[in-house]
């Protein structure tokens, strides 16, 4: 399958990575063609993996992954624009963080918005799934890094691209398909990006790695 | 123990009604002394279940369970004004809901403010110590309704409160300690309060009923 992994940070290489080892032909997008990272990133992995503009990275795939830094997502994919995207699955698994004025990080809207919603509003042709966005992207490619059950959350309005996407987590990372939970419509990326403070608390207040996840216990 | 219920709800009924029950004392406050509610529930209880205002409760009570409807609580809380809560531990339980004008349930406020922030800037002699908000509230007081371990979180910005309160939540409903997280200063208000939105979903559209809860899981 041909993917774009639009974004060149961690989470980006963690999940071009991994799907070039597990036989995708992955293009990175960034701002410009010769982004040092992206270009980096393509070489030490071989002929199936390239570097490119955001707007050819979308092109190229038949299905895109939305990893930038979530206060930069719309704008990274208004300059690939409507045609490229068009039809297509994005994933978007960005939380739209940035640091207030007293250094914490806090979400940059939220609460009745969310990212899902606004990629998918500026996107109308375009199938958004919300998913990933709660765990780590060491987590993402590799559940069982935690042991046991423990839950994605995945959300969109086209129910057909949610049991896609599903599928793919499941052959991609190894995601069980039963802990993959759907939350309903694109409203929902407003709880998931919301989860980020707890998130970040745990990890950097209490747990010191960010290799945990939420397990959503059921009772009577 | 004394102990001061602000609230007539679900919460503040399924609270008092399990301190009662393990042999505490304690006063159900609301807005008016001959609240039908409270007065209903104190007779229910017998001898040792209290109906009084807001301020007389609050000042009845050796320690304070503030579970009043969250975007009420300061209201609450100034009626019965600073001395009657000075020193005494005060357990914020709420959440500060609103329904939107779409009729979706919204936070009042959040990310950079929380309503455990909120009373603690109010009442600065108060122990305020947030706890007990992720989850509904049969689940606060018999937490094995939800088989297993599952987390509850706890923050403030008293330790000595904090390690009081996780031992009352052992004494009266019977968390274990090793499954109340601690997650430092009451900041960490804002990601508990902001996981409600996530919690509303599971609650009315994957799982629906309110019983269950989330266990942090960590990995490696």
């Amino acid at each position: 399958m041909k993917i774009a992994i639009l974004g060149t940070g961690m989470v980006g290489n963690a999940l071009g990575t991994k799907l070039v080892q597990v036989g995708h032909e992955v293009t990175m997008g960034s701002r410009n063609a010769n982004n040092a990272a992206a270009q980096n990133w393509a070489s030490s992995l071989g002929e199936r993996a390239h570097a490119a503009t955001f707007r050819a990275a979308a092109a190229f795939g038949e299905l895109v992954i939305s990893c930038t830094g979530g206060m930069h997502s719309m704008e990274a994919l208004e300059s690939v624009g409507a045609e490229p995207l068009r039809n297509k699955i994005l994933i978007d698994v960005s939380n739209p963080l940035q640091q207030d004025t007293d250094g914490s990080i806090i979400l940059g809207f939220c609460n009745t918005d969310s990212l899902g919603e606004r990629i998918q509003k500026a996107f109308p042709a375009t199938r958004v799934v919300k998913a990933l966005n709660t765990v780590n992207c060491e987590v993402m490619i590799e559940p069982t890094r935690v042991p046991g059950d423990h839950n994605l959350f995945i959300c969109g309005n086209d129910a057909a691209a949610k049991k896609e996407v599903t599928k793919y987590l499941s052959e991609w990372f190894g995601w069980k398909a039963e802990n993959i939970i759907d939350l309903g419509d694109l409203t929902a990326s407003r709880g998931t990006e919301m989860m980020m403070p707890l998130w970040m608390r745990l990890f950097q207040g209490v747990i010191g790695h960010p290799h945990f996840n939420y397990h959503i216990v059921r009772g009577r």
